[in-house]
């Protein structure tokens, strides 16, 4: 194994201070493990906290400032966050109007969050939580009841993040963030399996002209293996799924998303699909991003994330968001 | 190989025919091969026009757009693009102040802007270069006579495209992009070859254990082989050339750029180091960089580029820019 690593040991914290040392807009509890944005938080505003497993970077840290989140709490590599960080975090980004936790759908993520929340509750903190649960590809996989969370993460904490900013109470940030989901569904593709650096080996087996259809962020098997193939087809596989769940129409989001290992050249090939298959279908790309945004370490693939967009949605997407990972219009 | 393409001969313009449909702030030539800003030029406003060989992305057409370039001229992958884009391109942004062609230090890519200036001046457009040569590595490679351009290319286009915004003569932004080049070092570290998806095999050979460094950001060899280490003593071997040949001081913008598929944690790792390694020697980040932002297709490494500021550099910096790569203040 070839990393870029002082020791598996050392990785979250040696990245964390990296994180720190790189955006001065953001304070790092390194040794709590939860990433706050440096000005604190704002009276009556709803707080927005996130987190998970590491090795999706640039999620969740890298979307904490205004206009997305207020802290994030990153796990181990691929391993939930404990509650001591949420209820650190939560505590910490209360305004008086409560936080909202928005949690990807795997059950040691959704079990810790729920934890954290009765706890906050105790202590006077309201808590509200999004369920992420976009990913078409399986139910009831490796580590999830029910579906996976992926892409549609980074919507929801846009978009949730932007209603957060104009004042709006825990019950309408929490409202919008659950319609976000609703409205989006994922789909994944594995080119190559990636390499945790406790492990130090390929977390699954892919022939030399294999890919897996409907891959989790972890690894997790999907629907199908299949031969590599051009990627309109890919593309089309990917986009089948994700219209036979919810018929595509209207103007729509959407995110092609690099696993990590995968050039940008190649992810715009496959927006360009993307974007003809929607068009085909009656439906259109209103606002879009093309590259790594929830990532799988090392993995070569990609998702496709389609939201179906309302006005109100697109306004909230278009609004400004200054993060390490997202930033414009401000 | 297993690549998201469609065939190894439309690359270029499957990715292009992407990228237009992502960015209706630009206006992409597919057949030509040239990207704009939608708006077109303003007049007195001097043009910026870059390009090169594919592979690098998000440089060059991702910085394309408001306070950076104008227009970039993509090649097929690794291969400099011709003189007849750069003459388009340039006739296209001249505002009437005249155009700076940004130009890494590659033989194929100097010759041809070289004969697209000379055509230009015959039609009445005045051009002005600016050649990168910022890599401390190896003088003499594969491809280039003297140092090769690589990552201080990204810190020029950004400064010369912001001073080119406040209506600065030709003379002036030539000199700043000239000083940018001139104050910025890079030294690059590869983990993995690279896979071109004409030649569908790795551009060299790399033991299971063993690192490129001073690799070249189309897999021209470097100083030396080494064995793998830990992330601090390969930023020590990379700042340390850097240091002997520009004495570090002072406020520094510093970019820690992924070589494509490099996961976003370990450049955290990465710059952590080059932190440390900066205050170890009396020299600060003041700005800073992490990600993706001259790759080698899905080469794993990274690459560190080091520009010594001055007062009028960071203010150049810190001015609003908006290009899907790079975008922030606006």
């Amino acid at each position: 194994m070839k990393k870029l690593i002082n020791s598996a040991d050392t990785v979250i914290v040696d990245s964390l201070t990296g994180l720190a040392a790189a955006h001065p807009d953001l304070r790092v509890d390194v040794e709590g493990r939860v990433v706050y944005r440096a000005e604190g938080p704002r009276q009556g505003k709803v707080g927005l906290v996130s987190g998970g497993g590491s090795g999706h970077e640039p999620l969740h840290a890298g979307f904490v400032g205004y206009g997305m989140l207020d802290a994030a709490c990153p796990g181990e590599i691929f391993t939930s966050p404990v509650p001591d960080q949420m209820i650190a975090a939560s505590k910490a980004v209360n305004g008086g109007a409560g936080v909202l936790h928005i949690v990807k759908n795997y059950t040691g993520d959704v079990l810790n969050f729920e934890m954290a929340a009765e706890l906050c509750a105790e202590e006077g903190v309201e808590v509200a939580t999004v369920l992420v649960d976009d990913d078409v590809a399986v139910r009831d996989s490796l580590y999830t009841a029910g579906r996976r969370g992926t892409g549609a993460t980074v919507f929801v904490e846009k978009i949730a993040g932007a209603l957060a900013e104009t004042g709006a109470t825990l019950a309408e940030v929490a409202a919008v963030g659950k319609e976000v989901n609703a409205r989006s569904r994922s789909f994944g593709v594995a080119l190559s399996a990636c390499t945790t650096p406790a492990s130090g080996k390929p977390t699954f087996d892919l022939g030399a002209d294999e890919i897996e259809l409907g891959i989790g962020i972890h690894g997790e098997p999907g629907r199908t293996r299949a031969s590599t193939a051009p990627a309109r087809e890919i593309v089309r596989t990917a986009m089948d799924a994700i219209n036979e769940d919810m018929p595509l129409s209207g103007d729509t989001l959407v995110m092609v998303n690099g696993m990590g290992g995968t050039p940008l050249i190649e992810l715009y090939i496959v927006f360009a699909e993307v974007d003809a298959y929607l068009r085909e279908h009656g439906a259109s790309t209103a606002r879009s991003l093309v590259g790594n945004y929830i990532t799988s370490l090392d993995m070569q693939g990609f998702s496709v994330t389609v939201c179906r967009l309302t006005d109100e949605l697109t306004r909230l997407w278009d609004a400004p968001v200054q993060t390490p990972g997202l930033r414009w219009g401000r």
